[in-house]
C-alpha cells in the first residue's frame, strides 16, 4: 500500500544527505547492513499522544503507522532541510488491541502472556520527507502465529533477552530469542523488523540518495 | 511441504545433544540467535555429484535440496550418533538453471549478470538425523525478483560484498548490501538465508531438544 505523491521524488542530479530519524538500533542496522551511509536523529515526536488521539477518531493500526512515520520524517527534516529523511514506525494489534514498547520486563511479561497462542499483526510504516515535506509513504502488514508456549520458556526468553525485549513492541524480538515464541509468520521480513526496506531502497533510487 | 516418520521424533526424557552438520556461518548465526546450544560439525558430502546424478535423473531443486539435507545429517549422525543432527541445504533455480556458490568474484559476478532483471526461486532444505538415521525433512521456496541494477551497482556491490559474496548461491548476500539487487522478494526469511528455522524448531521441541 503506497501513499502520496511519489513524483515529488523524481530524479535528481546532486545526491541528498540521507538522515534516519528513529533511534531503533535494529533500523540503524537495516541501513548500514544495506551498505547505506546516514546520520541517525531520533525524531521527538509525543508518538502516545497521536495514538491515543487517532484511535479516539478509531483509525486503523495502518493509518497511526503511517501517521507517526510522516511526523517523525517532517520533525527531523525540519532541523535538516537539506536532507532526505526517513521517518518509520511499527504497530503491533491483537484483536484490535494496541500494544506499545513495553517499560520494563514485568509489562514485557504481561504482553507475552496476552499474546500467547493467538495471532497478531505487525504494522510497519516507513515515510521520506524531502525539502523539508513528506514526499512519500508505505505501510505494509505481516501476520505472526504465537504459540502456546509454557510459563518456563516464557521466563527463559525473558531472561535471555532481558533489556533488549524492552525496544520493541510487546517485548519480543523476533531476530533473537524470541523465534521460540512463535509457530508461524507470513509477511515480509524487514517489515517484521520495523522497516519496510525494499520499497525505501526504490524510493531511495529515484531520489537520487541511492545508485540505481 | 514436509517429508518423512516426523512420527519418530515424539517426546523424549532425556535431552539430546544438537549438532549442526554445517559450516555456513549464517546457519549458524540463526542457531546462536535463537538460543540454541549446538556443536557446529561440517559434513562431509559430495554435493556436486549428487546435483550431477540428480540432475541426470530430471529430478526438482526441492528433491535435491532435500537430499543434501538429508545426507548432510546423515553423514555427521554416523560420527555422532548420540547427536540430534541437522542438516541444510539451498539451491538456487533461474529458468531451470541451477547456480552453485560462486568460486572467485569472477564468477559471482557472472552470475548476477544472469540473474538480473529476472526472477529465481531460493529452495531450502532442513533434515534432521536422530540416533543415526533421518527422522524428518522440510523444504521450502522463496522467489526472488532482482531488479534491472546498472553495472556501477553491480561493481559497487562485488567490492562490498568481496569474498562473503562466495559462501552464498549464486553469490549475493541479501542480509547485507545484497538488498541493493532485488526488487521485491516473496518467502519467508529463513529461507531466504538457508534455514527454514521456524519448522526446524518445531520438529527440536518434539524431539526433547529445546524447551516447549
Amino acid at each position: 500500500m503506497t501513499a502520496g505523491p511519489s513524483s515529488a521524488c523524481g530524479p535528481r542530479s546532486a545526491s541528498p544527505r540521507l538522515v534516519l530519524a528513529s533511534a531503533s538500533r535494529t533500523r540503524q542496522r537495516l541501513l548500514s547492513d544495506a551498505g547505506l551511509a546516514y546520520d541517525a536523529a531520533p525524531a521527538d515526536v509525543d508518538e502516545a499522544a497521536v495514538r491515543i488521539a487517532m484511535r479516539a477518531a478509531s483509525r486503523s493500526a495502518e493509518e497511526v503507522a503511517t501517521a507517526l512515520a510522516e511526523a517523525k520524517a517532517a520533525a527531523v527534516a525540519g532541523v535538516h532541510p537539506d536532507a532526505l529523511v526517513v521517518g518509520a514506525d511499527q504497530m503491533l494489534e491483537c484483536d484490535g488491541q494496541w500494544f506499545e514498547k513495553p517499560a520494563d520486563l514485568a509489562e514485557a511479561e504481561r504482553n507475552l502472556r496476552i499474546l500467547r497462542g493467538r495471532r497478531h499483526r505487525l504494522v510497519s510504516a516507513v515515510a521520506v520527507a524531502l525539502e523539508g515535506r513528506c514526499a512519500w509513504t508505505h505501510v505494509d502488514v505481516a501476520v505472526m502465529s504465537m504459540r502456546a508456549f509454557s510459563d518456563d520458556v516464557l521466563a527463559d526468553y525473558l531472561d535471555r533477552a532481558g533489556a533488549a525485549a524492552l525496544d520493541t513492541v510487546a517485548g519480543y524480538r523476533f531476530e533473537g530469542p524470541g523465534i521460540q515464541l512463535f509457530d508461524a509468520v507470513e509477511g515480509d521480513m524487514f517489515t517484521i523488523l520495523g522497516l519496510p526496506l525494499l520499497p525505501l531502497l526504490a524510493c531511495l533510487r529515484r531520489c537520487g540518495a541511492v545508485a540505481d
